[in-house]
């Protein structure tokens, strides 16, 4: 599945997901009113106003990105509805030959993380057939519980040709709480994670990289240019773009040498750009088209700092 | 939460949750082959199977123990019908008076995470209602995104009477890998998150007890003393019990000097009772009336060792 998004993104020339985490906030009023109106104020309406909402930012900028990453606790938090939005969404962008990167997050002991790889990226064994739950392409992953919380979805990547992302380094303020201390008074436990992805990437090699990547946020450049050489041949899936602070200067220190290594994600910057000052001019109606100008203007700036 | 779950633990005399894990292995055949017949093989019949099986269980043990613990991965790998299986079964054992602890290792930065804690502990904001999307007690929460990823989760708990526990050591082989990792050359990792886990707790004390839990496995009952002593008012919940190789005189460390202070999981061991040698004799058509013994089995074996 690496190949297929480095194969994308070349194409495409644009090293970019779009993140769909519709919060009801983003969500343009009339698309709202228009859900109430038709399923009552309950989840069902939620869902349909989020399906509306993903389906017009998809349409408007399938042909320009590679992937997109549903952020499936905007889903979740709408209980099964809410899930349903999710996977009408999933199946959607794979239909605009998007790549879908659920980000799930999930972690647990083997048996549980292998239920989790087997909903998410294969099918599930019911009576004599396999059955697919979720299909997503690749999903980010939880290191927190070692190697035998990883290793199942590596098995289900191998069997699927799908792939994931192992959190390593967070966007958030408070991520280095755990995640920077230093280990034995040497490196610190980012670095460790990362060593260990490069590990558990070798069994997953797909041309020049690594169908198990992983997540370091845009907010820790320095840290970044660190991690690129611990782990070469992983891609790394750049949060915190954007309206989290992150920027195109920050961002070389993510990829390899061949322009390749790293894919950055923006979401509320492009799905919640008819609310920014730069353009508002589009108006409520037109969201996908400014999602459009936000993308364009996102692969300009981080073409010219790769 | 944290009271109504110590009086309950108080009055059934059982410091025991029943983890509601169903593996389709564990399912009696002779389930399956009926939802296979009526809903073909789909995900529903899968999803129709877990229920049955659920329900059975849950008859047969509700009057003995305060708790169960649905394992979400497992409802999750059957897609949106496996997560409906899961909601329904969440609600009938709220409906039997049982708390509910949704094993769902969630995690994430500060709205994403919030958005989970709503969907699971709360009720999201639809138009101008509040609705809540499964409706869980308790979840469990993976800490490797630090505070502002476990923070909103507690804001949700101080709204609704919920509570969280919090990965620090787990039950598995290799949770070592970076749990047990040496901070600055000093404590392991796991020590740290329960120091954090203390300090998180006392913003939601009820009680004697915080509704800020911690997760720590059986399999590691010299880590369960340290614990104990670090997080003095935070619940231990103890998964590893029984199949995993956890016994109860390992589990003595988990509980404070009032006897409480714990509360041991066991899966496997109680819903899938009917396949050991043990409980044969009752035969799979009375798979509860099995679970039913090795509940009582497990209460006995407890007690004697707290």
């Amino acid at each position: 599945m690496i190949k297929k998004l480095t194969e994308e993104i070349r194409k495409k020339e644009a090293p970019i997901v779009v993140g769909l985490d519709p919060m009801m906030k983003y969500i343009p009023e009339f698309i709202q009113k228009e859900a109430f109106k038709e399923k009552g104020e309950g989840l069902e309406a939620a869902a349909e106003a989020i399906w509306i909402y993903n389906k017009g930012i998809v349409d408007a900028v399938y042909d320009l990105v590679p992937a997109v990453k549903p952020q499936i606790a905007m889903y979740e938090q709408f209980g099964i509805p809410g899930l349903m939005a999710f996977k009408r969404t999933v199946d959607y962008c794979k239909e605009k030959g998007l790549i879908v990167i659920g980000d799930i997050k999930r972690g647990d002991i083997g048996s549980t993380s292998e239920a989790y790889a087997t909903g998410h990226l294969g099918r599930a064994l019911v009576g004599s057939k396999r059955i697919a739950g979720f299909d997503e392409d690749f999903v980010t992953v939880n290191p927190y519980l070692g190697s035998d919380g990883v290793k199942p979805f590596i098995d289900v990547c191998k069997e699927e040709d799908k792939g994931i992302f192992v959190l390593v380094k967070t966007s958030n303020k408070s991520s280095g709480e755990f995640q920077d201390r230093l280990i034995d008074g040497k490196s610190p436990l980012y670095e460790l994670v990362a060593r260990k992805v490069d590990e558990w990437g070798q069994e997953l090699m797909e041309g020049d990289y690594s169908n198990v990547g992983a997540v370091v946020g845009a907010t820790y450049p320095e840290v970044g240019k660190a991690l690129r050489d611990i782990m070469p041949r992983s891609f790394i899936l750049v949060p915190g773009y954007g309206a989290q602070g992150g920027s195109g200067k920050d961002l070389k220190y993510f990829f390899n040498k061949d322009g390749l290594g790293a894919i950055i994600n923006s979401s509320r910057g492009i799905i919640a750009a008819y609310m920014k000052e730069e353009y508002k001019n589009f108006g409520e109606k037109n969201f996908g088209d400014a999602a459009r100008a936000a993308v364009l203007d996102m692969k300009e700036d981080i073409n010219a700092n790769i």
